[in-house]
């Protein structure tokens, strides 16, 4: 079935949750990028599913619309046409198996596969699955994809993951995290492993510490109930950051394989050292944004959102010191931090290189600024090393000063689009490549890891520090890293 | 006396050989430059000298007419008038010491250092040196310039050492490879031990091998005669090829100061595996242009320039595999190859490191291009890093391809003149920083190598083989570096 350098085989693509916000806004559009980059098969259908008893005029309506809307480029004709008539709908109460028998009419297992995305809440899952099975809709080749969350901690994901192993093995299963769509991301296997000069030197010897920042301008949305439930550690740092930190930490894999790399991610999170109320205090700090100021304008504290419950002490920004208690590790701290309301959108990993083992310019320059290679996830895909040069001129002869040698995805790789992430998820699943999604037991390890977390803060009584929408962060998070005689990358 | 953040003290810059072409075209527009730049005391003098009975006003016109000719940016007024009153002349047989007695009306040996360069054939360089002596015009702080060729050969260069030392100590003698004036081959130490990304992987278990190529697009402008008596070999290896190679090769050094360098340096040459009789032809390529096309004209072959003796054998091209046997390069061939009437002019190392250790990406790419660090020094000087990456797009999920990371001097310092090497080097001469310059230990080691390859040439009677003008030289010199399984870069 895997088939990774062209498109997917013919499969039955169904959509539950077809009228929510992720399927208008990122799953829609994707499948419609992936029709028009000629990978999807021509057999392929897009069966969408809700509650709505909708006319199939009136699903293409809104097929149309969430196109038109979120498409970034002008349509194309064409492919929309094609895509269009792929499309089908099923509308149904999810939880009733009755309903599902639609499904017959539509799917033919013998010459499609049937993947099924749900795009639902997760409390839901279960219920998705035995009604599946009732109408007898799983087969061995039958796949699952599931958006996060799974749970909001290690309790809740099993019960969920639980009920889904009940009709599905893990090797039907894929959890997305869309992180792992994204180019850079990918492309942070290929820096680590095809280049030398990166692939000898990636350990405690040679790396002094790692940051890992994701950073939203963004505050709410208008999901504050949503969120308020979630918060910046579960919302964040237990996929995205995770996910990110093991694919910078793992060692090498065996091959490429799906389970190989997954092997050693899962080892990498194993290797966290546990935070317990014994070291919370040095190696977390929880914020909560107040009203700021955000590019000029005056914008309102999380306490005072539409819909906020002003005794909240959800946090919306979370900095940690990580330390990974393996071999390759020890004693080098990872430093994450994830918050809402920054002074401006910003995903990237920095890796901090030690220094030479002698300053040669210690008469010009005291401290010599470490070399670092920084992958930029957002706004712009890229690649960044930080040297030292000597300053050109007459002058300055021995003056040395940091320059940077860029990569820009979107510079050099002009005439190609860069996929989203959804993209590359949504065609790896019809593929049935799962190198690109979670295991259970990668959930399941990160959820322990960040239980401890949650747990400590709460019988700390740990509330979050206040810090202005607009900056980054309480001062806490400065002294988190300065305490360590290191620095937030700027 | 060193200061090496500022401009040099007052001294006296006498300049033997002021009517020559190397005078013209690069010293006084360099003494110009360091003028413009405010890096000349007020109270320094330019003194030419030459055979010539000029009038002061004679000598000015010679000078304008070369700052006219030879700088490249629009003159400037003041400079110019600041500069022309500097100079001075004295017209006086090098070799009668009775013409140095005009010195003395215009040296101040108490106020200011006389700086020599001696800008003329090396066979009148004792005679300079002697005609000083006898008027009493060396002092311990008198300081000389030698410009190259020192010698054809360890004992032609000791002759002339030797006439030298007689006046002068080593410490006094600053001997100019103008390619250790160049931005990027002083740049190469800061690159190398500012940087752990490079500082700690740079020896036989990181590094693979190493390619340092000057290619010239020229032929012999108009200088057969003095070209055909010197050759590639002495004429560009011996001197700015092996001094690019100490750079690159040698271990750290103590300090950054001039002999701490140049202790590291002369370790180098010392360490250079002897070419003999026994391997001189699985480790050389003689060449010699024949008749061919440059950018699409013909140009003429060596034996057919002006004044052209036929039966010529010099070489006006060399390709060497170079063994440096110490610790740290063991195993590491460093091919050297400079040529005239290449396809364009081009100067470069280029680092090549190992592979990792496994393939991951085997499936997709049986071998993985290696990391290479390319440091331009002609035409653009620059930095460069080739890198795998991921190729981006929904097709090509495991394809890596190269890609690579640039830093262009002129385009990363914008508005920063890149200085010319002899601004550099006439500065510090000024300064008294001899860091830049040759030592006599260098000169010999090198020669003692250099004589080594030629007189096997010579016992084995090699001719240089023909390569037509526009091309890379000789086919031997592809099989030279096709035969270790690597290839010269493009």
């Amino acid at each position: 079935m895997s088939n990774s350098s062209s498109g997917a085989k013919a499969c039955d693509f169904v959509l539950f949750g077809t009228k929510g916000d992720l399927a208008r806004r990122k799953l829609l559009p994707s499948l419609y990028q992936l029709d028009k980059a000629n990978l999807l098969d021509k057999d392929t259908k897009v069966i969408g599913v809700a509650k709505d008893a909708f006319t199939h005029e009136e699903f293409v309506a809104l097929v149309h619309k969430a196109l038109n809307t979120f498409v970034k480029d002008e349509l194309c004709e064409e492919t929309l046409e094609r895509f269009i008539a792929r499309c089908h709908y099923i509308g149904t109460n999810f939880t009733e198996a009755e309903g599902y028998k639609a499904f017959h009419d539509l799917l033919e297992p013998t010459k499609r596969v049937m993947v099924s995305y749900f795009a639902t809440p997760p409390s839901i899952f279960g219920d998705i699955c035995r009604c599946l099975n009732e109408q007898n809709l799983i087969h061995s080749d039958t796949r699952i994809v599931l958006e996060k969350p799974i749970g909001t901690c290690l309790e809740s994901s099993k019960v969920i993951n639980n009920k889904v192993s009940e009709y599905f093995n893990e090797n039907q299963v894929y959890r997305i995290d869309h992180y792992l769509g994204k180019e850079t991301v990918q492309n942070l296997i290929a820096l680590r492993f095809a280049n030398s000069l990166f692939a000898s030197k990636w350990d405690n010897r040679t790396i002094d510490h790692v940051q890992i920042t994701v950073a939203e301008e963004v505050g709410i949305e208008g999901r504050w109930g949503y969120f308020d439930t979630a918060g910046q550690m579960r919302d964040m740092i237990q996929n995205h950051l995770l996910q990110v930190l093991t694919l910078v930490a793992m060692d090498p894999p065996v091959n490429l394989d799906a389970d190989s790399i997954r092997d050693e991610k899962v080892k990498v999170l194993k290797s966290l050292r546990p935070i317990t109320p014994y070291n919370v205090f040095e190696n977390t700090v929880r914020g909560q944004y107040t009203a700021g100021f955000l590019k000029g304008s005056p914008v309102p504290g999380y306490l005072e959102e539409e819909g906020a419950n002003v005794k909240s002490s959800t946090e919306t920004f979370v900095a940690l010191r990580v330390d990974i208690d393996n071999w390759r590790w020890a004693g080098v701290p990872f430093y994450l931090r994830s918050g809402k309301r920054m002074p401006f959108k910003s995903s990237e990993i920095v890796v901090y290189f030690k220094n030479p083992p002698l300053n040669l310019y210690r008469d010009s320059m005291r401290n010599l600024p470490p070399n670092k290679l920084t992958i930029r996830l957002q706004p712009h895909e890229g690649v960044e090393i930080q040297m030292m040069n000597k300053v050109p001129g007459l002058e300055e002869k021995q003056r040395i000063q940091t320059t940077k040698l860029d990569l820009s995805f979107t510079d050099t790789f002009k005439n190609e689009r860069i996929a989203d992430a959804y993209e590359r998820l949504l065609l790896e699943a019809m593929i049935g490549n799962q190198a690109l999604f979670v295991r259970r037991d990668e959930v399941e390890e990160a959820w322990t890891w960040v239980d401890g977390i949650m747990s400590s803060w709460e019988n700390g009584g740990e509330k979050p520090k206040p810090y202005p929408a607009g900056t980054w962060g309480p001062v806490a998070s400065v002294a988190l890293i300065t305490k360590d005689g290191r620095s937030w990358d700027e």
